[in-house]
């Protein structure tokens, strides 16, 4: 026969098995809302930000002298034990419950206060450590929540940047190893005039980089943090103090250098702030959906393609036809942008709110964080399984650039378009290279029309530049 | 020196040019809402429809004994006038306008209070005929607006009915001319077994079907109206027998067979309707630009791409380079795409309302209008600029199909999974076909390689279901 | 020491646990796409819908005799233990894999291919029962999984619709409970004519009940398979007699009458069927979306707010501030449709495909199957813990009504709209009801305004239909 | 009888009236695109940033000595007038216009090529002057489009950061107005703490005045160009000197330091530019929404609602309903956000893109350009015609925050969170107030009550500072 307590709330009486750790609001909560499989232990980072911040509150409260120093030493013991090792079955509260983050407040506070009770009496049951009074003390629902999203942000996104960073690097391994191959450019899908696949590479890695720093820029504004705002943003129910005392404790804790929002009503009233954030991930996102879906162009085939290129194989293709090789990776990362699409159409909605509080956060941070860790996952798989061993049919490649009709366009700069269009359209009647028309026609020496003509030289401005000096010298 | 003649409504009173067919209420929102450059008049059929409901609603009014026989004849001349030939500069309110369109009716009930009280009196000024009293009478825009929406929704549709079964029609001539042109077929854009062209064209063509079946329900459905609702749906302000009345007359102006929404509550409340108009036009759309991204992706080339067919050049594809042609009409196809993509977003917020009336009806009427008609544009130029004039290339067609290593699937499906598998490798290797290998290695004759491997077989279960007999029998 | 066993595939060799249910291609794919924490199995019903067709495939293709007898009770029975029992762990390939679901098809073949070769051998290693030349026969990734995500999306809509079926009774229930309670109707937020609950209600479950045959209409599309289309349509792989065979034998299996669609190509090329699915799941979430909201604005106050209604209290609504009820049923469910929102927006992006395939199919099925499990698991909670708990203040309702300038279009319709307007200005700046203006000013008697300005009965056509017939008599 | 002029092009010959000013590729789009009202001519600044890109040209290819001065003089004279006075006629390309901009680069090359001829010869016709190989000199569609696609976005942010800049001044003038004025807050729509109007109003300006900075941001990212990438990046088809030559002389012409992009592969591959500046409108767009419904929700009534302010009438508000006036002013401007979020969904569709260049440019800019228009235009009307007068009832909103049960949170402050629960439930019980539970049950003397009960002091940091410190002390 297990033991039980008895706990209330301004609802009533509840008998709870004495080996749950939390309290009477989240056995609510968990009745209330069991609609998802995911629970706010679900959410990487969100439950030790919300235990770093009650740590924090238990800190600043005891220096300035409300909160009695035992009481304090026992949330702290509390919140480090959450914050070194997540028990998930004491967190058990939905990613969907309403109220603006009532219940995954309420769930810190009930596992915080009932171990504290348990350190200084023995006992899980009582109000020697009260969650409301001492846990939650000079906080709110309205400004812990958001503040730990924040906080959550930041890591999420940090790791992100990790993740990023690698991949930029392996991209640039694989832009200087494709420097000096030519091949044809494609403009609407058509043939259009040479470039260099490591030119092309270099717009997927710059692009990239540029998102990059985007990251880390919203990464920082996630640095202010609406802590203090109480209920509504007039900092009510906080003690004189508390603020400058509580971010010096959280800066301690966390070792990053949070701070408070310049307006604490701005903090609690607009969500823009997630638009932001959800905006960069939905940029990571489109720049590798559109280098997936290149390199799904360029490898199509392996004889009826571009077959430009060939990414390496890592599983067989089809169940039905065998010796098909599918372009898998840069699909599922595909997919995962499709994804993030959806989460943004999400989170845009839900950054709407109305007056004094957004109350849609969970949604918001459920939406931000799978966008995040999806791509966080996705890009070393992409990179290792993918990117690293890309090959390049050099020859085919070559070929190409030098059939393109494209390749009048350097009539069209010597001499007029008038006369280039004739010869490409020549050129296209009779299948033939604009190189065979420009000799055959009399309009350069084969000499000439070898060297003006080189797809190579068309890629480099210095060496095109050369040629041009020489010809109106 | 131009006359003027003054109004006044419950804001106070206000000076106007004799010369404008309005009144003081659509000067007011003239002056309020000049934020693009949109108005009621510009959206096809919105203020006939309102003026057809105008006219409806003075001949049950008359019927009924509330409005006088002079007022009412009068009225329905002014409604005439409008269905007849609408005045763009008579219906100045902006498409963004506020209230949930009072300013649109209030804009239809003044001109044509202005115009009666012409016809009656001489004069535009006077309350002979009130816009609010006679013309509005037992209507409120609550009802009236969604009633014309659904109005103009339905002619909208009609029309894009109409141009979808054109295109469709071009659509199974094409598929009827490529039959019997054998190609590859593609899945994850890598070679797979063959397909017939004319087969692929059915795809798209079938699929077109089902989406006009689905404009044909959807418009049906908004054979319903709101009207007699009036301002929060319990009818209040119309006379016993307007609702019988007003319907019949509608049906007699129109020609549609409108009848009452069974419900009056949910037909002010709810919008979904709108959701279900705008998801059939996103759905045509989705298949329209599949249609045109496939067009793209099989006339790649000339050289380096797919190449498999060519579509028609209707203008010359580049600034700089003489020669190329691109395929400009599927891409503004993919554009209004995107554009119906974005305006379903739109209408999608817009249709959540909140209490007894959705107030967004402008935005919702604007998009869904902008989508269809821009679809009913597009949908003749596609076919008869760039659909009609398609050509394949048999031959590159035929040769990319019997090249295909995909042609194992015949061996795993006569012998086994692993043999085929070990021949396609052995192809891919060697550089050969399929056909060749399978000679090679002495598992078929050449006879029978050349049956068994014939992609026009392989397109035809008829066919290859002979093949199958003869090898099991 | 665990027993091993080697499996090769087209790329090689790889040494397995022989503890693995699943083989050589879903270890390959574990390996590949570990990016999210969804796996198949993770989706109710897909799993087992692909084993359903494996079963009916294996039964068709013996009947047809092209699959030796005893292979085929091997795999019947394999695939029963399937549907009675789905162990998560013999399916981890990550809802998140490219190539069309070549992994889900494979993961569920390899699966039954070695429990057969274990019931035929004792060994589960071995090709008695190879994946793809037996389990697979006659069937492709490219035909199975699209047909075993409509047989899911069946099941999934039946379920939501039995969900929305009880919500709407109880839903009705109330609309009788609140059918003479007069309260005062609202558009754009403004006090405008009375209205009863139970009309307003009325509204609510009228447009669900809507929905409700919307999702029964789209369910039933999903009954026709693009199952027998093999690998791009054309049937070739299938032997002769196995369409309608396997058809007959899916009908035994699930009870359901699937058919095959009349366009293979279509049903391959296609995907615009998820666009109505997701659409008609938007369109339920958009209902109660707008339901929810309703409900939050009626309740709010207590004391400052509309204050119509109380929300029953399942929880105390702040950490902060006792004493505070937040409708966080409501808000729950607003959530959710949030998310259903972002879901519409990634299938709709999904849904674009190329050439002879959609390949996207894992990521619309994820989000097809998180909207309505999550609509599903969301509605009974609505129901029970906040709808059938909802009580009105009559008293105040009454009095709102009462007191609303909007009763001036008794006047409006009795009289006309100017002296109406008279009246409501002065009732306005005096702070006076209509009613006591009416009667100050002479217009009505005491009796008569009391009769004409009662809101009870501006709320029934039936009743004011009669004043009006006496008054015009 | 009118003069008529022949053209040819690669597609062939063409007669044009001589009246037209552009040629026969602009005639030719002409017929191939009629599918919107909307012409690039429609686009504030593009046509006029396309001239002034055209004229910077020809100044740096006289001045590298590869231009004639004659013909340069010719075509800086025609620009010039393009950019003074834009004749709409002249460019009737359509906005949805395949090929990634051809024919708007095309309808400028050659209303500023006859232009030009006309001044050298006399006459439009002739090839003194040739649209592509002298005006486009150096150039190509995919990078002149883009180009000016920025520059025409640096301008249109410009204007709105003017708007906004406006609009946050009289906002700020609003806050101060309404600093003192003490109301309830309010979060998940129940009566919360009091806080100040004017706080509530810091809270709107903080979140614009952030999104101006973003504006601003995003406007000077677009001051770096791809012009001089010309067709794929490599800059061919430019003269040694031009990069240079063609900035300085940009600069001279527009004022604005644009400057050439570090990396013109990713110039034209990418368009993830345009996700930040379609996010930076959404943001504004979002802010304001979230304003405009919470003037809704707080100017709802005037008798039945929260009634806590009053916007100015601007228009009668119902066509039936005398003396009802609606919040159409914020409505028009929520409506605009919807659009905005629609356009948002569209550019991010388009900005997908391909391989060598994005082509769906006309797309995004007509969406861009569409938002940033349309919000500029609505701020000032939004300011001038509502918020300029809102009116805020203080004695409703006083008596709104003292009734107020949140006020227990003053005990949940000061002594703990069960006994003010207790006294909450009390209050809430017999429908007193906090203060009256709270001096009844003895737990305050009636002055303590009034002093720390007092909502203004509750919205003051500093004020409730002073009370704690001396209940502490």
């Amino acid at each position: 026969m297990s033991a039980t307590r008895e706990e209330h709330d301004a609802l009533g009486r509840l008998t709870l098995s004495d080996t749950l750790d939390y309290g009477i609001q989240t056995a609510r909560a968990k009745e209330n809302f069991p609609v998802s499989r995911t629970t706010i232990a679900d959410i990487p980072g969100f439950v030790r930000s919300i235990a770093q911040i009650k740590k924090a509150a238990a800190i600043a409260n005891e220096k300035i002298g409300v909160l009695p120093e035992e009481v304090a030493r026992a949330i702290v013991t509390a919140t480090d034990e959450i914050i070194a090792h997540q028990k998930p079955e004491a967190f058990p509260v939905d990613i969907y419950h309403g109220g603006g983050g009532t219940s995954a407040n309420m769930n810190l506070n009930e596992v915080i206060g009932i171990r504290a009770n348990e350190i200084l009496t023995g006992k899980k049951g009582g109000h020697t450590v009260h969650p409301n009074t001492h846990v939650n003390m000079g906080q709110s629902t309205n400004d812990v929540i958001p503040a730990a999203m924040k906080m959550t942000a930041y890591g999420l996104l940090a790791r992100l940047e990790q993740a990023l960073t690698e991949f930029i690097v392996l991209l640039a391994g694989k832009e200087r190893e494709f420097a000096t191959l030519v091949k044809l450019g494609r403009t609407c899908l058509q043939d259009a005039l040479p470039i260099t696949l490591g030119q092309q590479f270099s717009g997927y890695r710059e692009g990239l980089q540029r998102q990059l720093s985007e990251l880390e820029r919203v990464r920082k504004t996630c640095m202010q943090l609406p802590l203090g705002a109480t209920a509504v943003g007039t900092e009510f129910g906080t003690f004189p103090g508390y603020k400058s005392a509580v971010y010096e404790a959280l800066g301690s804790i966390t070792g990053v250098g949070y701070v408070p929002e310049s307006n604490f009503f701005d903090g609690l009233q607009n969500a823009d702030i997630w638009l932001s954030v959800s905006g960069a991930l939905r940029a990571v996102g489109l720049l590798l959906n559109k280098f997936c879906a290149d390199l799904r162009l360029m490898s199509s085939g392996p004889r009826a393609g571009l077959a430009e290129i060939t990414l390496p194989a890592v599983q067989p293709g089809s169940s039905i036809m065998p010796g098909k090789t599918n372009p898998v990776m840069p699909e599922m990362v595909m997919q995962i942008y499709f994804r993030v699409l959806g989460n943004d159409a999400a989170v845009t909605r839900a950054c709407e709110g109305e007056l004094d509080l957004n109350v849609w956060e969970s949604l918001i941070l459920n939406c931000i964080s799978e966008s995040a860790t999806l791509l966080t996952a996705a890009l070393p798989l992409l990179g290792e399984k993918c990117v690293r061993g890309i090959r390049a049919d050099a020859e085919r490649c070559a070929r190409d650039a030098h059939h393109s009709l494209a390749l009048s366009t350097v009539l069209a700069t010597l001499f007029d378009y008038e006369r280039a269009s004739a010869v490409a359209q020549r050129a296209a009647a009779e299948g033939k290279t604009i190189e065979a028309v420009v000799v055959e026609s009399g309009i350069m020496s084969a000499a000439d029309a070898k060297r003006y003509l080189d797809p190579a030289i068309l890629t480099a401005p210095e060496k095109f530049g050369t040629l041009f000096d020489a010809k109106m010298g």
